[in-house]
């Protein structure tokens, strides 16, 4: 099992970057990769614009182990992901038969347009990743991996796709509730178990509620030992801190 | 007026890209900065590394007019931003005396530790953000905005800073229902219709929904008149679609 095995999400759409739809997939996708072992280093969100896919394609391609893609996979003329993909590696694209089967199982001969064949076009030696929900298939080529943007689509992609992705070691994720203690007094303690335990990420996230505010801190790490030993000591500094501590009624 | 003003958005943090958080900044900076004529061009998200945020701090403030970051300015160990940021720069960091003043309305003499006063360690040269919910100031430096990851003081911070920001023609959007209508029935007049209209984007957007499924057309520009005029085309091709076409039962 390799050490470390790492990701990029490139979210593709216009519509994420003025506003009008909110991005459902980047949390999901996160919180997937996360359970399954694959490390999501970075995130991008470009518009339907074929410059800006393939710089973003190939930049993150070759930098993570993969690189997963949403959006732009329909039938319509700012749907440009699968010509854009071909154009960042320099391979042919072209009506996929397998994709123009898939296709044929929805639409009758005639309602078979030269629009809904735009959703067969395929990237040359690219395997597809079927869609039972509107069949038009994602793909994946090398190392991308190129999904709708539906949300319900993306996910049952996702599912198709990850038991065939290598993964490496899980991470392993603890959360302590700090209630009542501000970041502004065990900020310093925590920093130091974060130097004292180098192989483990150590995150503390003040939240403000209807009740007044939530400190959560979140011990990360692969080594369940180094892990283990972090989350003590976080549990003994944030125990000595609330014998002494007046409650604080503001989060920092 | 210039005519394009654009951004974009960092967010720093590990928490959302192992999925911990969803994230509830992009959406809502994305509506707002569109709503005032600023066009958000990309998005990222990189992990709480200072590599990975110098790099991307270099590489968006170059491109974009103005770069938006949130996250990573808390008093706690893993709040690097303004460091990074500094870094990215080459210039000074240090305590601000006018954040530590902002802090001090806050916190008695006793309660501002060492921690605590990360969060007056302001870049040089930047003006700060006020924050009237926790006081820990963001920054603006040259044409970085610095702000928090929590929405509610993020919120604040940009209702700050937008009154001093240069802002462009704002974008026209205009949404079209084509309920009834697939969108491999309608995709090539839409092709033509956006040949025809080059300053203008035209997108469709599939969704499904309990009772079927909801297509729309969001036409977006900024000369009103292209935008009505493609707007115009593009109604009176879901009419002529509508008269002839039986209702679909699937959105593609």
């Amino acid at each position: 099992m390799p050490a470390s095995v790492t990701a990029a999400l490139l979210v593709i759409g216009d519509e994420i970057l003025t506003g009008r739809t909110k991005d459902k997939n980047i949390g999901y996708v996160a919180e997937y990769l996360t359970g399954i072992g694959i490390d999501l280093r970075e995130v991008r969100i470009v518009p339907d614009e074929e410059a800006e896919i393939v710089s973003a394609v190939r930049a993150l391609s070759e930098r993570y182990t993969y690189l997963f893609t949403t959006g732009g996979i329909g039938p319509t003329h700012d749907d440009i992901t699968a010509d854009s993909i071909a154009k960042a590696f320099g391979v042919g694209i072209d009506l996929d038969p397998r994709a123009v089967a898939l296709l044929s199982e929805r639409y009758k001969p005639g309602e078979l347009n030269e629009a809904r064949l735009r959703m067969a076009r395929i990237p040359a030696g690219a395997d597809l990743i079927e869609n039972p929900i509107s069949k038009a298939p994602g793909f994946k080529l090398g190392n991308i991996i190129v999904m709708a943007g539906v949300p319900s689509i993306m996910q049952t992609m996702l599912d198709q796709v990850a038991p065939t992705l290598e993964t490496g070691a899980r991470m392993i994720i603890e959360t302590l509730e700090a209630d009542g203690l501000a970041e502004g007094l065990y900020a310093e303690g925590l920093g130091a178990i974060a130097q004292a335990h180098p192989t483990v990420s150590i995150g503390s996230y003040p939240s403000f509620s209807s009740s007044g505010f939530r400190n959560q801190i979140v011990v990360r790490g692969k080594d369940p030992a180094q892990v283990g030993g972090a989350v003590a000591a976080v549990r003994s500094l944030l125990e000595r801190l609330r014998s002494s501590a007046v409650p604080a009624r503001r989060p920092l």
